[in-house]
Parts: structure tokens; sequence; C-alpha cells
């Protein structure tokens, strides 16, 4: 692959640092919560459906999981579900925006590597705003990223805008993640370049099957191999 | 004022659409549903304390002010509340959320006369980032404007990233807005200019004095006034 590039985005969650581990936590702790009215394989069934119905209304984020195990706990429940459960949801909801950040294997490798190229470094990444910043000041990756850009999706036309806010072609750009769905396949399609760097979790939603011919992408094990090809 | 600037950043709610209306009239009937546990003056006290209070984990938004609802309807009642009303604060939210964009008087024909300048034009707002750019499609403008920037505060060092991201200088960069705490006084302290347009009502947390002396900033009374400056 081409390493030519002018801008390289790095996707946050599951790429620089853990996430969905958090919310699997969050999910089993909710699971146990709602035990008394459902088993917790259709409780985790029902709160995804509720997820992907309010993705479009709410987007991505922890606000967003935390309306939706609300709107779950009334639906599996009956409306029976006693009132100190919804306090409760709230609660896990804060413990896990306030969660700590692990960084992954070989990051502060890479970007300490990166740094002394000529790339410009950003962060693309979707879901809540405010965690997203939250998250970056917590990692002490600041200082890696020329910015950041939270996106509300990660479709072909979101990268479009992105790059043409960059003003750069999209050859010029290449961006890394964990989530074939979000980091690669939509870049592809617009003649951008992307590295698919995959967490030993995926959420559901971001399954997808991968196209192996395309040209423009790779895929490695961690961050750490990276340097070979930068 | 001068007027040789290089980017000219609107601020969205209550600037360019309506806003804050909608929060009032949505918060006029969560104080309905609790009308049997507490007056609707204390309602409000008590969800104002309890937006604030989550103001740092949860940022600007309708999905942030859906959870400090529910958090409220559960103090309020003393876990009384009846199952029913959870789920009407949800409706509630989701409906503003799909509230329809009412632009503001003189709102066109400033970007019209605006567009034909040499000015870069961008949205700089606070608020939940799908929101935003949500209400900004609905709105018919996105065709005016380079981009969007959701900033998750308005701080002076949020306008510090800001004016760094879109590599100019604090002179070079003019901020118009509705309200003088978000929109015009940390744009002052770091020497870039601010013109102040009010709204006929401003959200609580939002009132600040104003600083009459500074030379950098000037109040009008709508967007229409604006192209005799520019």
């Amino acid at each position: 692959m081409k390493n030519n590039f002018k801008v390289i985005a790095f996707d946050a969650d599951d790429t620089l640092w853990d996430n969905e581990i958090f919310f699997r936590q969050t999910e089993e702790q909710f699971c146990n919560l709602l035990s008394s009215f459902s088993e917790p394989e259709a409780t985790m069934k029902e709160l995804l459906s509720v997820e992907i119905k309010n993705l479009e209304d709410y987007g991505y984020g922890t606000k967003a999981f935390m309306l939706s195990m609300i709107e779950t706990a009334i639906k599996i429940s009956d409306h029976k579900v006693p009132q100190n459960i919804f306090q409760q949801i709230i609660e896990l909801g804060k413990k896990q925006i306030n969660q700590e950040v692990n960084l992954l294997d070989g990051v502060l490798e890479l970007l300490d590597y990166l740094s002394q190229k000529h790339y410009k470094l950003i962060v693309a990444t979707k879901g809540d705003l405010l965690d997203q910043e939250r998250k970056l000041k917590k990692s002490g990756l600041e200082k890696y990223f020329h910015h950041v850009e939270v996106m509300s999706n990660k479709r072909q036309s979101d990268y479009r805008k992105l790059i043409q806010h960059l003003d750069i072609q999209p050859e010029d750009f290449l961006m890394i993640g964990n989530s074939y769905k979000s980091d690669i396949e939509p870049v592809l399609e617009l003649g951008a370049f992307g590295i698919h760097v995959p967490y030993h979790i995926l959420w559901e939603h971001e399954k997808a099957d991968e196209n192996g011919e395309h040209p423009n992408w790779m895929k490695v094990k961690g961050l750490a191999e990276l340097k070979a090809f930068l």
C-alpha cells in the first residue's frame, strides 16, 4: 500500500483505547437488574433492537445507550419494573461515562513514531462529542493530534464531508480503525485508504462482510505492526 | 468595528433558528406530568439544578435534557412517580428531537449577502452533534457554510482550539450569537470579535453580565442589521 498520505485519521473507541468492553459490562449489569422479568439473552436482544431503532433519533454514545436501557426496562417489564431500577440505570451510565481510559497496546509507540513524520494526525470518531473529548483528554494523547473530528455517523457521505473539510483529496487520506463497516468500507468507496485493526470484541451492529479484493486496504493484528508501512 | 474577518462563525440555536422555546414547551409539559407531586415552579427549579449538576457528565442537548428530566421525576416524587411518566418523558424528548426548524428573521437575507463576500462562514454551536447536524440539514442552510463545528462547550479554551484548528489568528475571527456568556465573552478574552444578537428568551444558565466597554463587540437587534457592518 502507498504511504504518502497527508492526513492519517484514527478511530478512537477500540482502536486507541478500550470501549466495547465497558458497554458489555454495563449490559451485563443491566441484564442482572431485569433478571426477575426476563432472561439475560432476551433482555440483550430487546436492548439491541431498541438501540438500533433509536439510532436515528439519538445517534451513538453513552447517553443514547442510557435512554435505550430505560426504554428497554419499561418495555421488558411491561411497565412493572421497580422505580429504583431507573435510578440504577442512570448510575450505571454515569459510571461508564466516568470510566478510566485504557490505551491499547502499541498506541503510544505508533503515535510517537508518526509524530516525527510529515503526516497530519487526527482523531475521527463517532459517538458522543463530550464523551470522546473527555476520553481524549484522559488518554494523554491530545498532543499527538491536530484536532478531533467527532462524526454523527461514519457513512460514505460523512467521510466525503470530512475530506472536503480537510481540504485534501481522497487519495491523501488514510483511516485506521477497528470496524470494517465504519472505518474501512466507506473510505474505500471514496478512493481513500484504510487499515483495519480488529479489536477482540465488536458490537453486533458493526458486523459486516469484508471485501478482501480491494487494493486500498489491509488488515493488521495490532497498531505496532503499522510502523513498517508508514 | 473592523470587518476584514477571515472566518465568521454563527451560533445556531436561537441565532439561526428557534430552540429555547421548544425546551420551554417541553418543560411545561414535564411540569404538568408531575403536577400531582410538585408545583410547576418547584419542579422547574429542581430540573434546572439537576441539569446543571449533570452538565459535566452529559454536556448540552436534548438527550442530556431527557436524562435530567427522568432523574428529576424520580427525585421529586421520591421514587413514587407512575411508570407511564417515564415513557411520556421519553416521548416528549423524541418529539423535541424531531421538531421542525423555524429560521429566525433575517437569516436567509444575511447569509445570501455574506455568501457573495470573501468570508469563510461556519456554524459554531454547542449541543448534541446529531441534533445540530439534523437541524442544519432541515434548515436548508447547509449550502452557506464551509462546515459545522459542534463544540462540547464554549469556554475560552474551546474557542482557542477552534481558532487553532481553523489555522487563523484571533483577530480574523468573528462570532455571531445570542448568548453573551457563550458567544461573546470568551472570544473577546482571546482578542477575537463578537456580535451579540439577543433572542427573546434565554436559558437561566446562560445569563451573564455584559462588558459594555470592550471595543471588540457590539449588540444588534436582529441579523438583518448586520449587512451594514460586514
